[in-house]
């Protein structure tokens, strides 16, 4: 029982953030009139050589050490004497389990937050470097219509970014203080709350209610849910990556860094490290589906089954960060092979250009849809690509083809038709890179 | 098949929508040469019509009518025809359906956004008109220290102002425009995607890319987060209330409104709202491991997958504003017994306040405790009340209790004691009750 | 509230398995002495014409009937008089709504499981007919070694069959009688349930605790894991084929009737019936995730929390069977192209071929591994096929390569080579057919 | 990269079975004529010394062992020279990781099964020695009427039999043999897969299909949802006792061993052991979840993702093994209190044993229920227990009311009425006691 009671092999993690905070609260008390100034500059120092235990792999666990709290209180009354005992006075281990979590997180997800900003900036500058490569893109994993590689990593790096902004939207609700909360209740010596924020950091200012405050895991749900669905954007790009690379694809390979052989077929080469990713996203949904029926499952305030929230937190935020790394190890030394991409690229995927050149003829999309589908079904009933139809056989199913209609067989100059914003022409990607660059300049300076 | 495959049935939901956003890419159309203005004019009031047919009720579905989109159009072109077919141009219902649900969504969660508001304000309200009735606090659902009702009902409230908060950051994510994103490509025709965003109200602007425009379904993933996760909010609120309504601990009673009887047994009156509620927060939290599910397992751009993701969004978001208006229903008409919350109260919640009476006498709080603990064991051991221990026997364990530890048994004034930012006292409940209407003024405003 | 309340529009779905659990009870009651046989007689004969409105649809739905047992007994009541009152004796709505939920699932399941048999025969039959056609066998979605496409269909019938077997192991769990527990405590009146279990086709028996039995919803969640395992399976072989149907691959193509078209490219074909079934193996895995929450966060006994049970419950059946009979027509008319299989066979594939040849001569296998990846990296670096390699340059890596090593360059014989139980050889694969048909012959005489 | 990669840090942990698995395979090796009866038990000397080495904490992982298998068969070479490198021939690792893990998992599950067994025991034994004890038995949460608490606690175990059942069905998919199926084409050296099946005690025989046999992780899946639904009885029994165990009940008290205390609050005696097991409930579904949803996004045999399985896998089994044993010690050191159970019955419990009163005087029950409902309402009104009415102030409710009515009031008269099989009497209490070891002696013989 004792084993599974203990949480210390998990919270041990979270020793500076545990220190940081009685630091502050020591702090505090002072200004509570609980310590005097000489009683707080023992304890911050004393806390100070614990810190340097933990960070030098000194610090020696004892039975009896039930979790992080115990632990660094004990060693520091060790360090210190009695005056120690005077730390914990109106805090109980519900408000410091809780502020040592969020500012464990908030320094977490910042990190991760960098190697996001950083996977993006490595997609952008790929998709500038070969903007001139066309691939086909896909629809329902069919043939639809001409892209561009870049355009292709955009469409990536433009989900990630929405991760990006998720993050960034949800660190303030990381970062608000319960410590002031008691147990439940509140705290009976009026330590300015106000106070130990700033001095943390906290930029979400403090928890309003201290009973919701000792009992308010939806930071952790919150990161969670960001993790899983990055996850499912990495895991959506590496399906891509995977099936790009398959044989009878060969668009990418993965070098060999990011694949493995085979111990029965030696001519193997695996793209273990997406499948992997790939896989991460599954178990990164079911660590968000834990805690939420972990939470559910709870009355008010706090209660012992968010013990079960800390591991699955780290679990997410270990294997995001990772996946995010891996990811931009694999982006960065991806080899592409534009050969057999433009082999990729069939006649037949210009028929909505062909419809296109009726509309600006003025004919109905709704007609010229059925004439360039007539045209599909002529070139497969005749068994030549829809390219090779002659202007009279267009011509016998619309009279408005004319001998302009051969500039219609270009794959480069249908995807720069698609001049949108947002769409597949060089200038649009250009543009894309180009506000991509400016988001990351203007939210790398937000974040310090 | 057929029936397999039809989305009208969940798709003509968004009729309105569907209609909104074609009215608008008409106008684009001119602004682009494909239309000219007495088309698009033509355009426009045909689908006035169209909508009409559905608002009254007469629209009929016929055979082929696959999607709304499809059904739309096809009534469209025998009202005003042939020009109908003009409409499509260069629009996919790739980029079409994105737009409608998104345009639906973000009305419907603007709608829950000002009922979830409605239920922080009847909960706030409560608060402070009951904020003298003193009830136990609890953590691992045994008392624990004395709080105030209010307090409480405020703990609920502030859980669901986070939600609220949640709302309204997403919002935006939901309100950006895939329109003119083609099937994957982009718009050939280049339609004013800008224009079109703010004809339609899209407050988030226009999707950067096209390919991710057709293929990105995350404002539904982070909704059906947002409502799974209220939903464990209100689902702790309904099993609190479920606990502190059965027999032995008769706190509240939920009015007959939201009470059902028995077939077997007479004398019952069973909380069927709130287990509905609990059990909806359980279904909830399936459909976004649902949608999680749904979307990882795709590859890029558009699939048919997402058609699941719907069901799931009309699904959520009906329930949680069900669940919601129930829950505002309850909390209203809910009748509280102050007495038993009083008989709630023991002796032994007053022990933390024994032992900060010694803290106030300058003993350090570990030693206090220690202290507290005798004393609760001595109450104990003699079959007395901790409140009934003689100063004399509280002296045989620590020399510093005085004759004036009696006011330590005093509820209220333990809960008055806790005045730090978000304690228990009435002046903090007070104060969080003046924030949240504050809060709710300002977001009031911001939301129209 | 009602609304929200109400069970009857979900309910009434199971009024036939209503009416027949009440006319067994009817039965029970007259053994128990509370109802005379007469009495009985009209009860049930009463409940025939309830249940004949039912069918023919002209049962009315007054205000008040809140579930399907209210509304059946009141209407019994209009029918039969006062004595329809007597019915209920001794019962209540949670032993009721129980038995006749297991009724329906059992009846439910009996069904999908014929439709599964379908399924899987309709592989085997393909398996059999086409037992001659190659293709590359992929792991990783890399070109691995040569397999048949029987050997492939039938990978995905066995694991089907792993389904069929754990619906036959679920069938008598969900075929168990809670009837004659009450509403926790059990049956006053001694309603003999062993004779209702034989009256109903309960082939489990009668549960064995009367409020575990009104409580236990197991029976849903195990259905629901079975459905959502099984989408699982179809989910693989959608994803599957709808990469063997990509352009690039070639390998088949779904007929007509099973994809859809695209509203702006006209040359396209998208297995939409594929992606839907993809699609629903995550919805039904968030069906699953949401019945486990749901039972996880109630005490003991029933709560309402459960007629959420119902809606996923109906949902994840449907689901299942309509994907069931979806993938059987998908697989009875697909096409396939063995040309393009073939094509995907490549010379490397044989590596591991031209290891086993240096095995067959006495070299130990993990240097035959070496060997042979040492070959395929001279083929890589001369540019040429590995089948192209000359003798002598085989010499080169290994001395124990002989003239007789050109026999490795044979995809069909490398199939064949693997004539293990299971293997990839017709003798294996015809094997593998008469085994399922037996197991499909025994099993289907199991279920009547 | 190399870290995220590796699975030796989770393998290893099947190491025996990676040992027993390849000397089962050594000795088909001879049998098919590879290896000669003195090579085979070199290796199979070699590999006891290997095994040894694991046991005693000396085997020594060098950099390149990336999985259990690569370091065993590295080490193997390193003892016994060149031979140990012909025992992988024919073989995959893919074939290989799925043998281990089935051989370890059923090996888990049959010890799983061993402890479930006891819990049910230990609940049995306490259900038969506290067969006297009374107790409100509830629904919704609300007292609705008298109950044994060994008729509750065999509530539970009736669950706890159910799932004990699923893992007996689900034991011999565990156990079936996917050797032999080389990477995805079968075995091309004609080992014989039964004989392996057979060594290794694999009871379900061999996988049928070689793609399906190395692709195929439903074992994992099922095994999980095992887990997880057998945490959700035991969540709710847990749920249940920290209700009863709230001050407000005191219905029971957790031992020492099973409780702890709180950091600022002297008096608190907090149920953690049974607040873990709620907790542990939720992320079990959460693995659940998170397994199936990588299982589902892959094409077919295998693939990387797979390697997540594992680690769901492990923590699902040793959480569901730690929260039997957790269950079992609290169980039996649980001290109940009979007194605070007595009075939590109350009169109005029994309004349905006064229905039945006039049932059995033949007045229809549904008329009985509304009388009786009269009668509840009456004692409310005049504010006596409904057992202090008066016979006459009954009579007024209705005629048959005799002098007799007093033995009505009578809690445990009320639950021996229930005396149908599975009812709340003692002799059904008994009876359940007697066949619950009837099963248990019969399982447990078969288990071995």
């Amino acid at each position: 029982m004792e084993k599974f009671n203990a949480s210390l092999p998990l919270d041990k993690r979270m020793w500076a953030e545990d220190i940081r905070g009685s630091q502050a609260y020591a702090k505090a008390l002072v200004k509570a009139g609980i310590l005097t100034q000489e009683e707080a500059e023992t304890i911050v120092g004393g806390l100070d050589k614990v810190a340097s235990e933990w960070a030098s792999g000194t610090f020696v666990v004892k039975a009896g050490d039930e979790d992080i709290h115990t632990a660094n209180e004990r060693r520091l009354t060790e360090l210190v004497g009695a005056v120690g005992g005077k730390l914990h006075t109106g805090r109980s281990r519900n408000d410091q389990v809780a502020t040592d979590t969020r500012l464990w997180l908030f320094a977490a997800l910042t990190e991760v937050r960098g190697s996001l900003q950083e996977l993006i900036a490595v997609a952008t500058n790929r998709a500038e470097a070969e903007a001139d490569v066309l691939m086909p893109g896909f629809t329902h994993l069919q043939q639809a219509q001409t892209v561009r590689w870049g355009h292709w990593l955009m469409s990536h790096a433009s989900a990630w970014q929405r991760d990006d902004m998720r993050l960034r939207d949800l660190l303030p609700r990381v970062a608000t203080l319960p410590l002031g909360s008691g147990a439940l209740a509140g705290n009976p010596f009026l330590v300015d709350r106000q106070f130990i924020a700033r001095e943390l950091g906290m930029v979400g200012g403090v928890c309003p209610n201290s009973m919701d405050a000792v009992s308010d895991r939806d930071f952790v749900a919150e990161s969670l849910f960001f993790a899983a669905l990055h996850l499912v954007h990495l895991s959506r790009w590496a399906e891509d990556l995977i099936i790009y690379s398959s044989g009878l694809f060969g668009f990418v390979q993965c070098s060999d860094a990011y694949a493995t052989g085979s111990s029965l077929m030696p001519q193997k080469k695996n793209p273990d490290a997406l499948e992997l990713i790939r896989g991460k996203a599954g178990k990164l949904q079911g660590n968000l589906a834990g805690v939420m029926a972990v939470l559910k499952g709870t009355p008010t305030t706090y209660n012992k089954d968010f013990q079960e929230a800390w591991e699955l937190m780290f679990d997410s935020v270990d294997a995001a960060h990772d996946c995010i790394r891996i990811a931009t190890g694999v982006l960065s030394t991806l080899s592409i092979n534009p050969d057999r991409m433009m082999k990729g690229l069939s006649a037949d995927m210009l028929a909505t250009d062909l419809a296109e050149y009726l509309v600006r003829k003025g004919v109905p999309f709704r007609e010229t849809h059925h004439v360039s589908g007539a045209a599909v079904k002529m070139a497969e009933d005749t068994g030549v690509p829809l390219s090779s139809l002659s202007v009279a056989q267009l011509q016998s199913i619309h009279p408005l083809f004319g001998d302009d209609v051969v500039k219609v067989w270009d794959f480069s100059a249908s995807a720069d038709a698609r001049d949108t914003e947002g769409g597949a022409s060089k200038r649009s990607l250009l543009e894309q890179v180009a506000k991509m660059r400016a988001y990351l300049a203007a939210e790398q300076v937000a974040q310090q």
